[in-house]
């Protein structure tokens, strides 16, 4: 689709059909997703990919109960290697830079799904710790987001936003 | 331009030719910008928009001396507002959320520039303090990014990723 009608079409999705999601989708949401840019060309993401059930169940739980989650056929949970990031940056590439590529990726990832005409939602409600024990991530890696992905099931609400003139400043503040 | 397209042909331009960028394109971009998806909908972003010469070259000191931020026509400088996610989400929206919800909305930006035919950059690396302190922001707003705007003074280089599967993981880690 146009870049332009893509963004403009693109809102999140909360509510999924039951229908399976291909995985050759899932993979070209991913290959586009490392198409972002990164600090360094670092790539300090790392996805985890569940179908599970349970997992899932678990992941909703982890999320403040967030129960849509577990419908989605698939969950991606985009988390950021802060060891790639922090090797190189120290602590700016480890609380600061992972943090801003994985969710470029992300960005990439919601605009990606509705190309393939699935709808998505990016959770950053959730417990840090909760999520890394069900996932079993190593200790530099840090989950940043939960992404349900499927076939929407429900209409499109698309949400409002301020006028861009009272969020931009011209020259200074 | 079609979003796959598109999203295969952006590269990081740190090049620029002096011609001007029309204004209108830069508005265009802050309104995709805009269409980000943010915690809460709390929409924690700000846009400095700088064409003065001066502060540019001010802001290119501060992020370690990168020249080619001062050479783009235009440079945008996306800040969080932590007041508006830490109000209703406390530190986590202070330092998460709205770092998040820029990052997101700086991809669009990123996306939107190369619809317009414009190169752009995402620059991280710079002095908080410094860039608070030129642009005159209030305590509570933080500087995420510098992104210099500015027809492409260079020929594209495509930066490599590692393959997928270094970054992906089914079920667990």
């Amino acid at each position: 689709m146009e870049f332009r009608s893509l963004l403009r079409d693109r809102h999140s999705v909360r509510s999924f059909r039951p229908d399976d999601v291909e995985q050759e989708k899932v993979l070209r949401i991913l290959q586009d997703a490392i198409r972002s840019p990164s600090a360094g060309n670092l790539q300090s993401w790392e996805f985890m990919l569940v179908r599970n059930a349970d997992v899932k169940k678990r992941l909703a739980e982890a999320a403040l109960d967030q129960d849509f989650i577990a419908e989605a056929p698939v969950v991606l949970v985009v988390c950021a290697d802060t060891g790639k990031s922090g090797w190189k940056y120290g602590d700016r590439g480890k609380n600061f830079y992972c943090l801003l590529d994985v969710s470029m990726a992300s960005m990439i990832i919601l605009l990606s799904a509705a190309e393939e005409g699935l709808g998505a939602c990016f959770v950053a409600a959730f417990d840090d710790r909760e999520v890394s024990e069900i996932l079993r991530l190593p200790e530099q890696v840090r989950p940043i987001g939960i992404i349900p992905i499927g076939y929407s099931g429900e209409m499109p609400e698309i949400t409002s936003r301020m006028p861009l003139d009272k969020v931009l400043h011209i020259e200074t503040w």
